[in-house]
């Protein structure tokens, strides 16, 4: 095992999660998580229904096996799938232990513990070192893991552009007029002296979209699914189109077809490491125009040193995981510039059940899946406004409503559009100014 | 308390819950979940949000009950709305009551419980006697009574119409072109001679218009919250517009304004009774041509005394609610005649999770609302097909698909259509005539 191999280290800050007990066990768990993947999902996906198909009268479950039914079949099919998915899910599982683990292990004690004939298994040694730490993943994290990987659908594949397009083209399209109009007073603005914040990164899209723009944008997440995910995809795949996944596969209602139930599509659309190499406008390299914090968002950003650090503000699909909105609008508005803008994009799914003073409440839903694992700074209460709400408060704390539309906008979230069930959203934009 | 006021007896069949223990405590914790859905949706719609509210930081709780925001008066206006909401939830346990307990209980042990001063209190002599049986509801039968109680928007309020011409229109029209082409041979044949089947029947809304239509019909359904909502609303309501729910007023996501969450609607949009009586065009009364069955459709339907006594089948977001849908389709074929027509419409979002030979599994998910406690004849084995499937198995077992749209028809459930979230089905419809 190359042990320069163990020390990379790309996330931002100050923020050490192994330094905190609990902080570590949640990162291990997440890591176990994206580890099991291809077990769990056999389990739950293929043996289980294998197991109910065979509980069926004989009769019915030997018609079933036959053409044109097939249904053995399409399980040994969703098998081949589940390991295509799997494979992105261990391709993240390794990166993330490299990137948060490996450094902090002394070598020997790995050496001592990995058998010679793995040496040069990466998974094994790290799955190794993974059962003798005892980790044992949660049931919600392993839930996480699997919207983790569907969710490359919505922000790495080709077929995905129709929701991104929803989603991040008016969000776009309103940085690149607010570029346009500082040109006037200011004709030497270079795109990339525009500093736009993205809370709630995710695996990255939006963050990479607004760089390849030109500007220099900095992400901030807190969930280690999604930090691990976007590391992996943006700092760690070679090519376009290095991984296949079926995010459709597992769920077995409302399809039309096992073809439409089977769908693959390649991940990702395009090379993040390439695109950000050759395609920049800039003089600047995109590198140093983007970076990923990790850590609250309220926290960070409420804080002095953030202080009037943005030009733009990007939110998209994310006001709605606060449980006391307040807080997220005093720290866009500490941490945007005088004049800066917010530009938000999405519905309002209040993401935290009530929180009373034990601050024990559990989240309600989320996108299809949670972008945060603890949105806000985990002190107690929670309110639910609406759309309307928001603007009166947002006007009240510091910024004007400069642009606004509702139920002009559709999209799906992790959506297949030959379904028979459609989850659609019907976002509001608007952009607000930092008075 | 009159005593044959208690000895109301509209349940048909030979089906006495009464008789078993486990489903007798089943029923009692049913109507138990009507009558606590007051108390409960009080504490979790608006007490635990006050709490909640109140946790904030006090400088965010004073700024958010003042003008335009008045969180607190909505959280009053909520409470007065969940009263609104409760007053039919508990007319449906009264009437459930004197329909299912009341003919069973002692008159003088209830006299013997009962204070004076409540003699002339429906509700309280009711719950007494509730109190004394020590029912203990589940959180189960609590979330189907809600969704029991907001299910009447889609089947019985004016704006409802919207999803019911989508779903039950396709399905009349069916019905009517049959009648039609089978006038060419059998000029004098009348609609009464019809006979409809509906399974899954739920609040009896389908069945009340195939019977209004003028065909003669059966209603099935196994749900004991269906079973008490649809015997109220068919025949305990005294005059159209009797209640009032706020069916989206105690989900407080995805509004554009308060004003939204708090819709009221008037139930019912027409008198069942009224309507039956005046406004038929065949010679039959109405009350002889319409009726529900209660019980398990494929245990009742698959029976040799139903064999061929059906002219049509009407299924309605109905098939997926099957374990093993061949039983369903096997009974379908034994209670439909040869030459009748089975009419579906509906997506096949599968209820039941798969089960193995324990037969443990549990329901995933449902139209928004579960139409069946226990779908199927409760024997082991589950399969989840696709829609072609389905129709290559129709076919296979004994029906010719006459017509067949797939992706033309979009609907809601019981869905808020000014909503930031809409859950929209595309339901298949087909035609299947019995060989």
């Amino acid at each position: 095992m190359d042990d320069s191999d163990m020390s990379v280290k790309e996330w931002e800050g100050d923020f050490d999660p192994l330094a905190d007990p609990d902080e570590k066990q949640h990162l291990l768990s997440v890591l176990d998580s994206f580890r099991s993947y291809r077990r769990l999902a056999h389990f739950n996906g293929t043996h289980v229904r294998r197991q109910a198909f065979y509980s069926l009268p004989q009769e019915h479950w030997m018609m079933l096996s036959k053409p044109p039914f097939s249904i053995l079949e399409s399980l040994n099919k969703l098998d081949d799938l589940i390991d295509r998915n799997a494979e992105l899910a261990e391709a993240i599982f390794m990166a993330g232990f490299k990137g948060f683990i490996a450094p902090t292990i002394d070598s020997e004690w790995v050496a001592s513990i990995v058998p010679e004939k793995y040496a040069r298994d990466e998974f094994r040694i790290y799955s190794i070192v993974m059962d003798h730490l005892k980790i044992q993943t949660t049931q919600n994290d392993m839930d996480k893991a699997r919207s983790c990987i569907n969710q490359f659908y919505r922000d790495w594949s080709t077929a995905g552009s129709v929701e991104r397009e929803q989603c991040f083209g008016p969000v776009l399209r309103a940085l690149d007029e607010e570029y346009t109009s500082r040109l006037q007073p200011t004709p030497d603005l270079e795109k990339s002296q525009i500093k736009v914040l993205v809370p709630g990164a995710g695996l990255g899209r939006s963050v990479f979209d607004i760089c390849k723009a030109g500007y220099s944008v900095e992400g901030n997440e807190i969930s280690y699914h999604e930090l691990m995910a976007s590391s992996l995809v943006l700092n760690h795949t070679e090519k376009a189109e290095q991984f296949t996944i079926a995010p459709f596969a597992l769920n077995c209602s409302n399809h039309l077809s096992r073809a439409d139930q089977f769908q693959t599509f390649a991940i990702p659309d395009i090379h993040p490491g390439s695109a950000l190499a050759t395609e920049m406008s800039s003089e600047d390299s995109a590198g140093e125009r983007m970076s990923v914090s990790t850590g609250d968002f309220c926290i960070l950003y409420s804080a002095p040193n953030y202080k009037a650090m943005f030009d733009a503000v990007t939110t998209i699909f994310f006001i709605d995981t606060a449980p006391n909105v307040i807080r997220y609008i005093e720290a866009v508005g500490n941490c945007l510039k005088e004049g800066g803008i917010w530009i938000n994009l999405g519905p309002l799914l209040w993401h935290q059940a009530p929180r009373g003073p034990s601050g024990s409440g559990e989240g309600e839903g989320g996108h299809g899946h949670t972008h945060v694992r603890d949105a806000g700074i985990g002190d107690p209460g929670s309110v639910e406004l609406t759309h309307d709400e928001v603007m009166a408060l947002i006007e009240r704390i510091g910024f004007k409503i400069e642009k606004q539309t509702t139920g002009m906008l559709e999209t799906g979230y992790i959506s297949n559009p030959r379904s028979m069930l459609q989850n659609i959203y019907r976002p509001v934009f608007w952009v607000a100014r930092r008075v």
